[in-house]
């Protein structure tokens, strides 16, 4: 397949390497790995998770939960407090598949109970120090819910579940580790009050940064990270993986070329690599230019980087040596800030083999 | 419609106001409205367009101006620089529609000219300021596109072309106007150097903010201005338009109310507001919430605004009075930072008369 547009280039050995290596950790600590499909997107992908041992995963939204029922996943958790306009997809969701939704609040589960025919797994999403939704783990609110879950005959309780969010913002294993212990420390003192009442309850977590660092696990049962299958430049910069171990660029055509300012335009802009951003080495950045090559990219030269985007507009501001190389009518790799927003914008994947792999 | 998820609302009276403002202002100044369907990017409102007397249009990729092209359009200018990888859509593109394309340097009008099998226009791009892309006015490189111009017989050359995206960065009438003045400048210097050479040469600008409040179009032939039919948050900050004049909030599920930090989770998060910011009243925000109603939404309450956004969360930060109209299970709007950036991201508009319009 010719490259005429930007376009998402998948390293598949690297992401496997991603995924196998998570895969070991889960199973050295005895946790399930129910990764977060957000990240892929894709049911051809999924397949190949599959294959390597993957029974479980995490959605965040009902549409995706459908996407992957679809594709055959009958064991899934839309990570997202439960959106109770959605209801009837819900049901029509539940009838087919297990399905594990997000409660942070009694009046969501309340409206829930009145509507829902089919039985589905509830957690209760607790605020562990991200502060952007869950229940604090000392609100009444947890009672509350759990009031309503003990009084319907089609929710279950499963247990407590949590994203540990502000990993994102750490800038050292350090900082990592610290993060995730507080949090999980925060899921066991739950668990202890209440399993006696509730045997069998789950204790779910997992951001990328803290299931690619961490080694104490106790008490905890499940993780649920999804961008650690491909990495990006934000996670190099947290710490939590190399540039090498990145698995996703956007092949951006050459369009023109600037001697004076040393800049390159691309196409592909905020359409193809979102808008995230990131401080690096001293620029805003909004991702990496990287030679192609027979076997995916070479590591990004320093100097180089995605000074702007527009909408469909790239602007690379390049070191002599990089521009040099640079042709017009010739393609460029992008390593993404964020690749789960890259991914989300693609329209499919090619892999370094040529072969198109679907997505959502 | 019953809306369950992320939907992009449309006013259409307030964009057809807005088409009407500009398509009078055009008539008023002589010019000829070829308005950017980036924003739009909907054959549906494309017709509507055309019922106004709209009978040219902008695209911003190739693939765009084919979506246009199947909705009957005939007359199109790809305003981005060609991208030579897709001579073979361009060659498909230009035997059904007449299409111009922008060259922003001889290079790639060369391999162009090799491959070309259909006619094509082509506007030579000026840099008028803005360094994102263009050729400078002064370089040489006008004269090396302009021989290859003439040596080729599948390229008329149309004219000079600009965009004054500089416009952006003012945040007053006055700075607006001095972008004008000085982008139009450069164009009507080209047009008096190179007329007698190249008789009925044109020129095309049109940067929404400059479009909206210039006066003076002296030697300009056509604007090619998109944002304004949709208008955003930008735009009133950059002072060329009202709260008013607004046509598209995205309708959002309320999902979770935090009543310690009078915060509000809402299902809309980055892939469908995508992650543009702004400075607005001293605070950073990806968008304001508004409350809806039967005629469309309200004006924004001073001091709520959408604090931050993730892949599907956005979290609004509220005044005591807006949070408690917040309502876990209802809907709440949001103005948009960028509309062209959300309403790239949305499948289709839904009208407040409840008509679902399709998008590309």
């Amino acid at each position: 397949m010719k490259i005429t547009k930007p376009t998402v280039l998948l390293n598949w050995p690297v992401a496997k390497a991603n995924l196998q290596r998570m895969t070991a950790r889960a199973d050295r600590h005895g946790l399930l790995l129910r990764p977060h499909f957000k990240t892929p997107q894709s049911n051809a992908i999924g397949q190949r998770c599959r294959a390597m041992g993957i029974r479980a995963i995490t959605c965040s939204s009902v549409s995706m939960a459908g996407y992957f029922a679809a594709g055959g996943w009958e064991d899934i958790t839309v990570a997202f407090p439960v959106n109770t306009r959605e209801v009837e997809s819900i049901n029509e969701l539940a009838k087919k598949s297990k399905l594990n939704l997000l409660a942070v609040n009694p009046v969501s589960l309340e409206l829930l109970a009145a509507k829902l025919s089919s039985k589905v797994g509830i957690f209760i999403k607790i605020d562990v120090g991200t502060h952007r939704t869950g229940i604090a783990p000392d609100s009444a609110d947890i009672e509350k819910c759990l009031a309503v879950l003990d009084a319907s005959e089609m929710m279950d309780f499963k247990g407590f579940l949590a994203h540990a969010g502000q990993s994102y913002a750490a800038r050292s294993v350090g900082e990592i580790l610290g993060v995730h212990r507080s949090s999980t420390a925060i899921l066991r003192k739950l668990k202890k009050k209440y399993q006696s009442r509730y045997p069998g309850l789950l204790l779910s977590t997992g951001d990328t940064p803290t299931c690619s660092m961490a080694e104490n696990w106790e008490g905890i049962d499940e993780i649920r990270c999804g961008n650690f299958i491909f990495y990006d430049l934000m996670q190099v910069q947290i710490g939590c993986c190399q540039m090498e171990d990145i698995a996703v660029a956007l092949a951006c055509p050459v369009v023109a070329k600037n001697a004076e300012r040393q800049e390159v335009l691309i196409y592909g802009g905020g359409i193809h690599l979102s808008k995230d951003r990131m401080d690096w080495d001293g620029e805003t950045v909004f991702g990496l230019p990287v030679l192609l090559n027979r076997n995916g990219w070479e590591m990004p030269e320093v100097g180089c980087y995605v000074k702007s985007v527009s909408q469909e507009h790239g602007i690379l501001k390049c070191t002599p040596s990089f521009f040099e190389k640079m042709e017009i009518g010739g393609l460029v790799g992008v390593l993404p800030v964020h690749s789960c927003m890259m991914v989300d914008l693609a329209h499919f994947y090619l892999t370094l083999e040529g072969k198109v792999l679907e997505k959502m």
